[in-house]
């Protein structure tokens, strides 16, 4: 850091990959972690806040789509030298904080949490440096029911934040069926680690690029439509006949207990993999139970979460409807969260194996998503009424009529400029004022206020037929006795919520 | 980074000076917040939110209570070889944004936001790296009376935190008070700045110490009880008479405008000094006009704030009621905000000059204050009532009750362990679960459920004169039919929250 000279001066600018977050998606994003907070709290889940640093060592490399240790992290050396890191999600430090306070919290223990998580990445459009995830996991038991609440308080927070039933649904797979499958085309071994990533990708893009698509990738690699060319796992056909036999099911049928295993390949699958199916089948048991059916919560063995750190469970909450991408075609929205059982991640620090597992909400794709759905239309913050300054001398009593109005629930301000009438409205204006309130020196001797509407001009522009009844019924400006003020404002304000 | 081995365990530690936060404190912060926002929005501040890092020379050096530019500061480098730091207050940010975004903000801009700072400081007890403040600033107006808004909306912040009038006050005075004071004793040359940050620190300590005490640190030095001793700023006799003749003036009475500056030393006290008593005395008719009298805003010249950069009138909100400290002695809880004009932070970027005033509020302290006033205790989420797992086989029946209890609006969560019922009541104890509801064979076989109001013991220990009579009233443990499972349990619930 150079010293600086006293002529130098800074560029206002946002670091590389940041960015402000104005008063609307502020007030979007708040009203979603409420929604999303009360779904977690019915369910008994408790508020639990970690900071935003951790000791990078206890972060360890568990950062989701990286095999690289600590890449990814922003870190920086404190002055005793030790190493510490920002969160790159919540999972981390949640393991962290059940190690050191194993022996005080009540066993299973369910958080949820939400914050802002950070990744040293390369930014790109609407892939930022920090950004906001909400959590919510259950540690310390291994009960399959746990998975399955997991499942069931996503598909309740979809609907809690007006996502209808039937444009989104929890996808449900589970790790030791994965497994199951790469043990049996024999990517198990830890020198096949690159091909097995390389497969298990492949089959995540089902959805998007069909059976074929999955299948190219599996061997020599597929070419798009732009010409971009991504090298496949150069799998043999007897084995890729295998994998393609396990997505094609999820194509084909839902899947049953038991009806995955028959497809594998003639051979019996493994301990691991037939326990899968029996978590699957537990889990569609208690969801159906409590009401939750394939049309919210869906088994489906194509999912696959890039986490290394699963161990059991996999959850997916897709959005199903469909939007238009960048290119005019409609594509369904996607995924806006996941998650999953991990059942180590403690283990790091203590030794001890201690179950756990959770679900993490992408907060800005999830706000994206209820934008294209239009569910935030009716809840914006009126913006202020604003009080006029028309006499530099008098701005007491102007005051005391922002105070009137605040004190009826009214957003009520004073103009804190130094400007004329003219700049004054177009302040107004743009703070996108539902009307202004206007006392010269005329209306002061009458004992009146001028209450100006303006709402009236983007209502004539919806298209009313009659502009001179309009005026009639709804003058765009009008005078009443000063005590009527605040009685006066609410009629103009319950004309422009109506 | 060293590389780690595999069998390398880290212990589970948080990052020096950092804490977690707990369920209670997550909710009584969040609850603060709102309440916050709530009287910021009406005053017709619009949220924004900047991000936890800007470059290290946008940040500059304002950090409060240092000299040494960036000391105190989290910061790294970026890949594009950039420093970058983790903002150290709101302020700062807000001056980025403002020049950033200068032609497209309505002006005067009325913003609030709240959020984490860090400070790279050394921590100590209650002191930590990261903590939340919530800030509220007008930019864009020279008008005096957008400080007096600030003030008027610090007062009513208070009251709708539930802070009696008489516990809180907001202390204003002038930063060209203290300016003219330390012209007048010839402390404004560059090579004095030292001694006038000597002068300003005891000035700001006469609440603590006394006339005396501030007389003390004015001239050699003062040791206090412990015996440790503070250098003084070794002013001439005349000089500390002058000065302590200003600070005088709050003990003995209020500070009308004129007053202060006949006590100035018989000398004429420059224009900057008249000009700062002038806007002191607007600042208080407005106030008072708005019905805010002395007993809630007063003008109060020794209100010093320690940062540098302040160039008009100066905030500090303190709680007034007395609250008992670690030495058994009653004081006053004291300062839970601040802030003032500062009318130079984005003329750093653009060398345009911007007005703007402003006022933020140190939210763990505030929250601090609440609990003493034990403003929390009637507003806690109720904990969740725990359906026990009698037979594992049936925990499908058992996710259906709970989920019977959320769908009418009951905090419920099944046991999802695997121990026996023993260790679930302890569990559900641990939890502060309001009931239990129990169905094993019997009571399944009987279409019944029962209920366990754990709440029992509590009630009893609060002095109820006769058992008997409780328990004929309020059974502890109870059967009803299954359907009347919800309507029994909200029974409980109403009994455990009246």
């Amino acid at each position: 850091m150079a010293k600086k000279q006293k002529s130098f001066k800074p560029k206002a600018r946002l670091p590389k990959g940041f960015q402000d977050i104005g008063a609307d998606d502020v007030r979007q994003v708040r009203q979603m972690l409420a929604s999303i907070g009360e779904v977690y709290e019915s369910y008994g889940f408790e508020p639990l806040e970690t900071p935003s640093f951790e000791y990078t060592d206890a972060l360890g490399k568990f950062l989701p789509d990286t095999d690289r240790p600590n890449a990814g992290v922003f870190s920086l050396q404190d002055d005793d030298e030790q190493w510490m890191s920002l969160r790159y999600d919540m999972t981390a430090p949640l393991a962290r904080y059940v190690a050191q306070n194993y022996q005080d919290i009540p066993k299973p223990f369910r958080r949820y949490t939400s914050g802002p998580v950070w990744r040293n990445e390369k930014p790109g459009p609407g892939r930022f440096r920090q950004f906001t995830q909400f959590d919510a996991d259950t540690v310390g038991t291994a009960n399959v029911a746990a998975d399955a609440e997991i499942c069931m308080l996503a598909a309740d927070t979809m609907e809690a934040l007006g996502i209808a039933r039937g444009d989104y649904v929890i996808r449900v797979s589970h790790r030791g069926l994965l497994d199951g499958i790469i043990e049996q085309i024999g990517l198990d071994g830890e020198d096949e680690a690159e091909r097995k990533l390389v497969v298990m990708r492949a089959i995540d893009k089902l959805d998007r690029l069909g059976v074929e698509g999955v299948r190219a990738l599996l061997g020599e690699g597929r070419k798009d439509e732009s010409g971009d060319y991504t090298p496949g796992a150069k799998l043999r056909e007897d084995q890729i006949a295998t994998v393609v036999g396990f997505v094609e099911q999820a194509v084909d049928q839902p899947p049953e207990r038991g009806v995955v295993a028959k497809r594998v390949d003639g051979d019996i699958p493994s301990q691991a993999y037939q326990d899968a199916l029996g978590d699957l089948a537990r889990i569609r048991e208690l969801c159906r139970a409590a009401g939750f059916g394939d049309n919210r919560i869906k088994i489906d063995q194509t999912v696959v979460r890039g986490l290394e750190y699963y161990t059991g469970p996999v959850f997916e909450a897709e959005l199903t409807f469909e939007v238009t991408n960048e290119d005019g075609q409609p594509v369904r929205f996607g995924s806006v969260g996941g998650g999953g059982r991990y059942d180590d991640l403690v283990a790091r620090f203590t030794g001890q194996k201690v179950p756990a597992t959770g679900f993490s909400i992408g907060v800005s794709r999830l706000q994206a998503a209820l934008n294209a759905l239009g569910k935030f239309e009716k809840t914006a913050v009126l913006p202020p009424v604003v009080v006029l300054v028309m006499d530099a001398e008098r701005q007491a009593d102007y005051q005391k009529m922002v105070r009137d109005l605040r004190a009826a629930g009214v957003r009520a301000e004073m103009y804190l400029g130094t400007s004329g009438m003219k700049a004054q409205m177009k302040y107004a204006d743009r703070r996108g004022a539902p009307c202004v309130v206007i006392q010269g020196e005329d209306e002061r001797v009458a004992g009146e206020v001028q209450i100006k509407d303006l709402a009236e001009g983007q209502r004539l522009s919806e298209g009313i037929a009659d502009a001179k009844e309009w005026r009639e019924t709804r003058p765009a400006q009008f005078s009443v006795p000063e005590g009527e003020l605040v009685r006066a404002v609410k009629d103009v304000l319950a004309r422009y919520l109506a």
